[in-house]
C-alpha cells in the first residue's frame, strides 16, 4: 500500500501517526508543512490537503484521513507486515484505552495548541502558566486512571504500546517545554515515556529525528 | 446487567452516553450530579465516583468507566435487546466516525467547556465570543467532512444514528445557547438535529427531559 503522511515535526497528532506506521510495520512518503509559516493555508497544500490540517494520510486510492484517531484506527484494522495491535480488542480493555486516549487527546492537548493559546493572550507568561496548568490535570487524571485500571507495566495497558501511549509520550514531550517537572510528579509516566523512547518504532518517529526539524527552537 | 450512570442534565457528555443507552435497549439508575454546586467534589460523591466527574458508568461487578467514548466503545461492544451498532464495524467507515468523532470532541467542545471559559476571562461578553468561534469552526470542520466523506442522508453516516451524532446533536444545542445561527449557517447539520430529536432514544436522553433539568437557566 502506498501512503503519503502529511505532517509537521512538532505536531503531536502527527507523531501518533508516525509512531503507529511503525508498530504496523509501515513505510511512507513524508510531506512535511511548515505550520509556522503557515504553509497548510496555502493555495498549493490545499490543493492537496483541502482540510489544511495535519496529520493526513493519503491512501493509494486518493482516500483523505483526518484526525489521528480515525488514521490510527484505520491503519490497526488492516494486516500488515507485524500483526501488532494498537487499539485492544478486548471490549474492557479497548474501553480503557480510549478513556485514556480522551484524557489527553480531547481534555489536554487541544487546550494547549498553540493556536490556542495564541487566542487567550499575548503574554508568554500567561500562555506557559495556562498550558501547565491544563497538562498537569491531564497527566494527573491519566495517572490516577493508570491506577484504577491497574494494567500498567512497562507501558499503560501492558508490557507493549498501545493506543493510550500514542497520546501520552507526545503530551509528555510538550510538558517538558512548557517545563512541567514530569520525573518528579508523575515518576510512572516518565518511566513509560524512558520506555517508549527505547523503542525503535516511537524513537524515529519523534519530532528531533524529522527531516524538518528544526534546532534550538 | 444492572448499570447506574453518574451524569449532569446540561453536561454533553452525559447525553451522548444517554443517547447510547438507549440505543442499545438498556435501562439503567440515573445518579444526577449537581456540577452547578460543586457536588462532584464533595467527599459522599467522591466515595462513590473517586474521579469526581461524569459521566462514568458503574457496573454490577464495581468497574468504573469514565470517558463518553470509552462508556460507548464498551456499551457497542455488548449484545443488549437491541442489535443497532454504534460505532460502524467497517474499517473504513469506523474510521470516518472517529475523525468526525474528534472533531467535536476533541477540538470543539473541551474549549467551550464551563470551566475552560471560567479560566480563560470573567468577562460574560469575551466568554461568548471565544465559545461561539470554537463552536462556529468546529461546526464547520464537520460540516466539510460531511461532504467529503459522502455518506450523510438523515444522519451523518446515513440513514440511522451512530457516533459522530452523539458528539454532534449536543453540540449543536450549545451552539445555540451561545446565539449561534445554526439553521441559517449549517443547513445540514440542523436537518440533522431536527432529525436526531424525533427520535426517541435521542429525545428522551436531552437535557430538558432530565430529572435534575432546571428551569429558565
Amino acid at each position: 500500500m502506498s501512503l503519503k503522511l502529511f505532517g509537521y515535526w512538532r505536531s503531536s497528532a502527527a507523531w501518533r501517526v508516525r509512531w503507529a506506521l511503525n508498530l504496523k510495520g509501515l513505510s511512507c512518503v513524508h510531506h512535511f508543512v511548515n505550520l509556522k509559516t503557515g504553509e497548510q493555508k496555502s493555495p498549493a497544500h490545499l490543493k492537496v490537503n483541502p482540510s489544511g490540517r495535519v496529520p493526513m494520510l493519503l491512501l493509494e486510492d486518493g482516500t483523505r484521513l483526518n484526525q489521528s484517531l480515525g488514521i490510527i484506527s484505520y491503519l490497526d484494522s488492516q494486516v500488515f507486515k507485524k500483526a501488532t495491535k494498537i487499539i485492544p480488542e478486548d471490549p474492557l480493555n479497548r474501553a480503557r484505552a480510549f478513556e485514556l486516549w480522551e484524557v489527553i487527546a480531547a481534555d489536554t492537548h487541544p487546550l494547549q495548541n498553540i493556536s490556542v493559546i495564541s487566542r487567550y493572550s499575548d503574554d508568554p507568561q500567561k500562555r506557559v502558566e495556562w498550558s501547565a496548568f491544563y497538562i498537569q490535570r491531564g497527566l494527573s487524571v491519566f495517572d490516577e486512571t493508570l491506577t484504577r485500571v491497574a494494567l500498567a507495566k512497562d507501558f499503560s495497558l501492558g508490557n507493549s504500546p498501545s493506543l493510550p501511549d500514542l497520546a501520552l509520550i507526545p503530551q509528555i514531550y510538550n510538558a517538558l517545554r512548557f517545563g512541567l517537572d514530569v520525573q518528579g510528579t508523575f515518576p510512572r509516566l516518565w518511566k513509560i515515556y524512558q520506555n517508549a523512547l527505547q523503542t525503535e518504532e516511537c524513537l524515529v518517529a519523534s519530532p528531533e529525528k524529522q527531516q524538518d526539524a528544526v534546532e534550538g527552537v
